[in-house]
């Protein structure tokens, strides 16, 4: 496993590497949902490059750019532990320098659910992401499906685009009682922790009454609203079910849905989200 | 020399070459001015492809997407007779199909001259370029540098956004009595045609009141002013003096200097520029 720091230095080692190469882009504070890319990535490709980079443009400026959880001793054990060839590491000033003004844009999808929340958000996700695409020049890129609208959005970047690399989504890795695994897990308190897997059994309900027939988005709503609510600690900021596609809102379902929450604990906004076929 | 009208089919053919790609994309209508860039990447690169694509979200409502002028055999010919190996004609829904919404904004430097007159221009330039260097992928891509504002703002987006080529700037190629080379020149009457070397010669004065010491931007400028009104069909639309980088208008001179201008004819916007070092 080798370090990189600079973007230099990863340009001179790509031009070394004619294989495919897998590339998995994370802010760090891993755990297994990215260990799990990373294997994917192993499985499929000839080299596996992960790259740790907490990005401050998808940070709004009253959102948790500064204290989002960071530990890279721990983050490089964990890669190494999976056999990651590359590790990415650049500092900020080196992706964004002086004068850095060139943006990518996804719009249409990302006018819901959390665009809407976190205003220019996917613009500094998109925008990192190419960035990386770019420099990094990888075969395959690997990308969680607990962050459900960024995956639609780098998917739609990439077709719109035509990038030359494929997106590989992997399913949601959880612990053992549901929670969906994130960095952020790490701000919720005790008794915010064990209320928190009511989001996972709340969209396992919407499942069981999908699975029964149940075609109106607003019973599907009112039901896991109830559910969650029986949990005191838990705040629903959105209940979306939409087209898993357009992202756009449906009162009568139809496949693929997407049903996406984001709840907040004190102010950690959990995301979660399941696919119905 | 093969004619390519598919972007998958592109892709295909792609993936078959290993060597260097000279790649100059074009709007059709082809002058001297394109032939010199198909020349210089045929030199330096072994495969050069040009590509002809009018494209539409670089033009505003009212502008003369259009009426722009057409001539696919005639490309044709002058291609072949440079030794063109691919000429990429994509149809503009194989470039924008139903949905597409991705955009690639440079800000900044678009913020002045052609970007502040034409809204949206060089969203649409950085957006299309951005998607035909990820479908040739080529090694090096040719710009002429009579259109002085669309070369700074590809050569930011590539830098800020690290993608993998370089961008060679070629001088602007004139007509004998200095008109740049332009597909638009064909809208100018006899009478416009005419007048329409005065471009040049204010742009031979700047460089002469420069070459003898003259610092004052607004003395410049003047004399330009001047000397153009002499011109009675012409119409000064802007006369830029500007930072060659930033593209900030300056009062005091100092290196590196853009010139650039727009002078209407009519309807016609005629563009040239002179960079002073």
């Amino acid at each position: 496993m080798r370090v990189v720091e600079t973007v230099s230095e990863l340009k001179l080692i790509r031009n070394q590497i004619s294989g495919n190469i897998g590339f998995v882009p994370t802010m760090g504070y891993l755990h297994e949902g990215h260990l799990e890319l990373v294997r994917q990535a192993k499985a499929a490709n000839d080299i596996t490059i992960a790259s740790i980079f907490v990005n401050p443009t998808q940070f709004g400026p009253k959102e948790d750019f500064e204290k989002y959880p960071r530990d890279a001793e721990g983050d490089l054990s964990l890669l190494k532990g999976v056999g990651t060839d590359y590790i990415f590491m650049p500092a900020t000033i080196d992706i964004y320098p002086p004068g850095f003004n060139s943006w990518v844009d996804v719009e249409g999808v990302t006018g819901h659910l959390e665009g809407a929340a976190r205003p220019g958000h996917f613009r500094g996700v998109a925008t990192v992401v190419a960035k990386l695409f770019n420099i990094v020049r990888p075969s395959r890129a690997y990308f969680g499906q607990k962050d459900a609208q960024q995956c639609v959005v780098i998917k739609k970047m990439v077709k719109d685009l035509e990038m030359p690399l494929d997106i590989i989504i992997v399913p949601t890795v959880r612990e053992p009682d549901g929670l969906a695994m994130s960095s952020r897990n790490v701000y919720l308190t005790a008794e915010m922790r064990r209320q928190a897997p009511v989001l996972h059994r709340s969209l396992k309900l919407a499942q069981k009454l999908w699975d029964s027939g149940e075609k109106d988005a607003s019973t599907i709503r009112r039901e896991m609203t109830e559910l969650i609510h029986k949990q005191p600690l838990a705040n629903i900021e959105y209940i979306s079910i939409a087209d898993a596609d357009t992202l756009e809102e449906l009162a009568i379902l139809r496949t693929a849905i997407l049903i996406s929450m984001v709840v907040r604990f004190g102010h950690t906004r959990l995301l979660d989200n399941i696919i119905l076929v």
